[in-house]
Formats: structure tokens, sequence, C-alpha cells
């Protein structure tokens, strides 16, 4: 009951993650409305974007092809500081709270045995490179509070702190507005090992 | 934090149906990390569909360009009975019951009066101009059950009940696997005044 094209659109829609069969159908009859200048511009920035991406060489945060990423780019970041992330995603992420203003580097992954990620899968060792020409002394593992990320973080952490740089990890806790009876018992051990000292002043 | 072709396709992508700022940006990224065929072949199907989709000059459902609709262009299907929908998408939703084997006209849209859509807004003449030549004997209003759909059917009873063809409604009640208690009260005051003598053989 569909024509070709409008099928294969459909279909093509489908693959996207997040988008169910309704979804694809509805954006596709949405497209089908949409004046034709608004429909090649998505196809064109769908094309561009493959075209004209490629991973920072410093960080492998996304970046435009034979560019250095809009971070690494910027010199008023401070170099001394590395916040080491597992997809450029989590880069977004952590901008959003402007409170860090070193610079990243993206695993790419975490450590998943059983899916066959080894440290060998991820960007480790362009990691190692970049500790002594940047003079970093902070390395903030900022991988994801679940089992892969912190598997590598801890496996990070046996790495880096041998070779004499500060390495830490970002807090686990209670969300903020979150409630302490609907917080499950992991969080909220974590919460308890992680306290400290009120500020009274 | 985005390089300018990321940033613009997640603007695009925002724009589309049922997509917020969160979906778009994983879209993005997903569309970074698949294949480049893949992508082409998404951004090819859009133009695609935009080039050679048109709607069917007998029932205005899609169909390819300077070509009738699959389901015009099947002489099996019925040309007295005449299903009237408001969208494309209708059409789909019908034919999956499996129940209708006639043939379609799709008006683009509902009556409206506070949004401007009024009877020529609407593909109501194409739909007067098809009774006589194919020999239509019935036309049931299927457009939706609300206060637009219901409007449209009213409007269109009363205009081609004069010309001599049956003009039925599809029935409104409680939906199938549901629960009397928790219908709203028009529901089920629908499905009381639609009710029907039990067929006991």
């Amino acid at each position: 009951m569909y024509t070709g094209s409008l099928r294969r659109l459909i279909d093509e829609l489908g693959r996207l993650p997040g988008i169910g069969p309704k979804s694809a159908q509805r954006i596709a009859f949405h497209l089908l409305k949409v004046p034709g200048e608004d429909a090649h511009r998505l196809a064109a920035s769908i094309i561009d974007v493959k075209d004209n991406t490629a991973l920072c060489p410093v960080c492998l945060n996304v970046a435009d092809t034979d560019s250095l990423c809009p971070i690494c780019i910027d010199d008023r970041r401070d170099t001394t500081v590395l916040c080491v992330v597992e997809d450029p995603r989590d880069i977004v992420a952590v901008e959003r709270t402007s409170q860090f203003r070193g610079r990243y580097h993206v695993l790419h992954g975490a450590l998943n045995p059983l899916e066959g990620v080894g440290p060998e899968q991820l960007r480790v060792a362009e990691l190692l490179t970049r500790l002594e020409p940047e003079g970093v002394v902070e390395v903030i593992l900022c991988t994801n509070p679940n089992l892969e990320g912190e598997a590598t973080a801890l496996y990070l952490a046996r790495l880096l702190t041998p070779l004499g740089v500060n390495v830490t990890r970002i807090a686990s806790g209670l969300p903020v507005g979150g409630d302490l009876e609907y917080a499950d018992e992991l969080t909220l051990g974590r919460a308890l090992e992680g306290r400290r000292t009120m500020e009274t002043t």
C-alpha cells in the first residue's frame, strides 16, 4: 500500500536509534509534506556531516576534517587537566555544566570483556602519548558510573598513577533534586561513602 | 562545542515530528558512526521520495509521480464503494484491517473553522466528480472521531445524501480489549448508542 520510494524511506528511517516503525512512518509522511528545499537541506546535512567530519587528532572528539575540535583549538583551555570520557556526546554533557576548563580525551568505548572490548580497542595509547607533551598534572576519569565505566576507570587509574599524574574520579551519589526514599541502595551507598564535611562559612 | 556540520544536522533533525533535541543529538552521533553508504542511502531516499512522489490523480493518496496509487491501479478493487479519509496515513490504517476492498478518497484535512479550514481547503470537489463516472453507491465517512472529523462527516453527509448515494459513518465505541471501567463517558455513550442485536447463530 506504500509506493516504492516511500517504503524505502520508512525502512531507512526505521534503522535510526529510537525510531520505531510508527515514528518512521510519521516522519516519512512529514517529509512528503514539507517544501522540497527543507527535505533537501536535511539530506544535504546528513551527507555534509559524513564528508566533513573526522576525529580530532589530539583528543579524538568530533572535529571538522583536517582540523582540531572546537575545544582543542581554543587556547584559553587549560592543557594541564584532562577529562577522559567514553564518547564525544559525554563532552557535550560536561561542557553544559560550565565547570570544566581543561581539555578532553575520548576513549570511544569502555572495557567490556564479554563483548570483546579490551584496552587495545580503546584509545588508551593516544592518551598516554599526550601526558608529557601537554604537561598534564590531573586526569579526571569521567567514564559512566556503570560496570563497564567503573572497570575502565580502575584500569586507567592503575595505568596512570605510577606515571606521576593525579588521577581522580567523578563522584557518584544522589541526583540533585532527588529523593532519598526512591534512591537505589547502590547509589545511596555511594552517596554515603562520598560524604563531605559541610562548609558552614 | 559542536562542529558546524554537526550543529546543522542536529538542527535539521530537530525539525522532524516527535524528534526532540536529545533524540536529534543521538541520531546525529549515530549517523556519524555508521558506514558512509548507510548515511548516503538515507539521504538519497529522502530526496527520492520528494522527487518521485506525487498525489494520485484519482484519490489523492500518495503515488509515484505520473502514476496512479497502488490501490487505484489495482483493478480487483471495488469501485462502487469509497472510503473517505483525512490523510494518506489513514489509508494504511484501514488497509491493515483487510476488511475493505473498495477505493479511497483523501480529503487532506478536516473542517476546522478556527484554523481557517473550510470546505474549499479540503479536496471535496474532487470527491464529487468521482461519484458518477465510478458508479459509486456507498461513501463510508472514515474521518477521525473527534470534533473536526465529526464536523467534516456531517458536512459531507448533508452534501452527498441528496445525490442519491448511501452515506455511512464508521462506528465509535469501546476499543477491542478495552475496559468499561476506564472508558470515558463520551466513548461509552457512543458505544451504547451504537449497540447492535447479538447474533446468536
